[in-house]
């Protein structure tokens, strides 16, 4: 663990992927500082406390970041944050990303996504900090033209969501003031499909409502809070005959961002670059439920129901640019995956509310 | 003029496009609500008093808007206005425009543009008011790939500057609320280049600063405002160098907009629809420069310069939709356009400020 004096901001800290990200940047050294409006993830339980995910980082690492329940739209809040802290950079996780939700309620996503990014950025440039990691995503990319896919890959083209709108948008935001301001370096990071949890069993996913997401859905099946999985359709053009996606861990993800923000702190770095956050390897839904059962010790019920709109057979990435100029790669099998998520979920079979 | 008894709030009804669009709503008997920050156009003079722009359309018509001076992204100050008056539709010009600025200061247009549009539709959501009438532009076409360009070529790809991408990030949000509660109704339309003045030479372009658009630039130079114009480049491929653009007389424009309300309120009107609002005539700036020297009756002092970034050769509308669906057709000439600036800037040399 090398000593770092950079301080991060991290909007949406508290949540999974934030809080995991959270965890080693402390580990390696980083100042943390986090913003989170806890309206999608458990919040503190007393007023100066912190929430549940950040309580188990402190308990894991014996660090804690200094956290701010704030909405991102709340400028004067934001404002006075970056005041009271000398921040060197920002990882902005913070944004509603339930695709179907979305799909019912654009206008709440469109108000979260964007808002709440714009307003950052406003106080980011009013207080001098012009370095940002922005966690987009692979459905930037619509339907796949080509596999796996590169981040040469067109964007913005046959994208069938809302969420997936406001994450192409903000990208495209990004390019905008990189163009406009070379003071400005930004790095955009297109997560595939994160799942998993840390190794201890201590943090993990939990997701509020009914989970979007196929393993926190086994997850809960496995753990007796759901009755079985639904499987989106099994005649796609895939072995198996289910939807096939590249999975990665988030603790793989979590090391991902601080070799980016290395990266983005470096003296030679300019401009705005995006970067897939993948494994590379396909993995279909019945591969999953498989390693799952072989996790929990025992068989799921599932059910095949129809496609969903949107869904595509594949998708996978090419990750060589993160592991040539990020110097990054994810190391942590499927199998990893599923013996850290169900260590979670079956010590916290409600999630946070079980701690 | 028919009687009409519908109620319109117009977003930007002291503006250019605007308020020759008011005037013409008032002159068809529609009751129309303003709503404009009067950032971007001359401000009332006193409280309570109409902006100089609706001044001179009562002056014209004899009847007046009902005016407020807020900002878009003031949600309670809108949500009052909605209960005040039972609207029927709205009109949203609201935005800032300049190409140049924006690709300068690229965070304050999408500030502007996204955040002021979606509290616009958050109010509009509240108040129950879902028919809505979108100012859009060409520019979301990008670099033609076909002319005469129709509303099913593709938009969103190769859009030149943040401008742009609002005015296509503002569709998107619109369709994805369109898709998710078909009581929204909206029709996007698309602009080409409006130019010209309301015939009596009362009200007209008053750009604040340097023009971004030839039309006023010339009116500027034929009023000595102006030393000369510069022309961005004489090397294209069109038939004397010069750019080709589709000009469309900003009252063309006005009538196009009360054609779309119509349609719009009429009880079989579903979804989200696209309209070209153009005339379907290339004109050059050659072309443009000639007629408006024959119009102030004097040559007028030209250099070419070097082409600006993200120009094309050749715009041009194909406006077979709007008439056959809105039956709405331009039916004003190049020379009127001139011949009307030129009434308006003649005797209005410092614009409103000049009354």
């Amino acid at each position: 663990m090398e000593g770092q004096c950079s301080t991060v901001l991290v909007t949406g800290g508290a949540g999974y992927a934030g809080s995991h990200t959270v965890l080693v940047l402390l580990q390696w050294g980083y100042q943390v500082v986090v913003v989170d409006n806890c309206t999608n993830c458990a919040a503190p339980t007393a007023p100066d406390a912190l929430p549940p995910s950040l309580l188990q980082v402190k308990d894991i690492c014996q660090k804690a970041p200094v956290f701010y329940q704030a909405a991102l739209d709340d400028g004067p809040a934001l404002l006075s944050i970056f005041k009271k802290h000398k921040i060197d950079a920002v990882i902005h996780f913070a944004a509603l990303k339930a695709v179907g939700e979305s799909v019912q309620k654009p206008l709440m996503y469109y108000h979260n996504n964007l808002l709440a990014t714009i307003s950052l950025l406003e106080a980011m440039e009013a207080a001098g900090v012009r370095r940002l990691v922005f966690s987009s995503s692979a459905t930037v990319y619509g339907i796949p033209q080509y596999l796996p896919i590169d981040e040469d890959h067109p964007v913005g083209q046959s994208i069938t969501n809302p969420y997936g709108h406001t994450k192409h948008m903000c990208e495209q935001i990004l390019r905008d003031i990189v163009q406009s301001n070379n003071d400005w370096k930004v790095i955009l990071l297109r997560y595939f499909n994160p799942v998993g949890a840390h190794e201890s069993g201590k943090m993990g996913e939990d997701p509020i409502g009914v989970p979007n997401n196929l393993m926190p859905f086994i997850a809960q099946v496995a753990v007796g809070r759901r009755e079985k999985l639904s499987i989106f359709g099994n005649d796609f053009d895939t072995d198996d005959g289910t939807g096939v996606r590249d999975y990665i861990h988030v603790m793989d993800l979590a090391e991902g961002h601080v070799s980016t923000l290395r990266r983005l702190l470096s003296d030679d770095f300019r401009g705005c670059r995006a970067y897939n956050l993948g494994t590379g390897v396909g993995v279909s839904v019945m591969q999953m439920l498989q390693a799952f059962q072989k996790s929990c010790g025992r068989s799921l019920p599932y059910e095949v129901v129809a496609r969903r709109a949107g869904d595509c057979a594949r998708m996978l990435a090419s990750c060589t640019r993160a592991r040539t100029e990020l110097g990054w790669t994810a190391t942590r099998t499927l199998q990893d995956m599923c013996d850290d998520t169900w260590r979670w979920q079956s010590s916290h079979p409600n999630g946070y509310a079980t701690s």
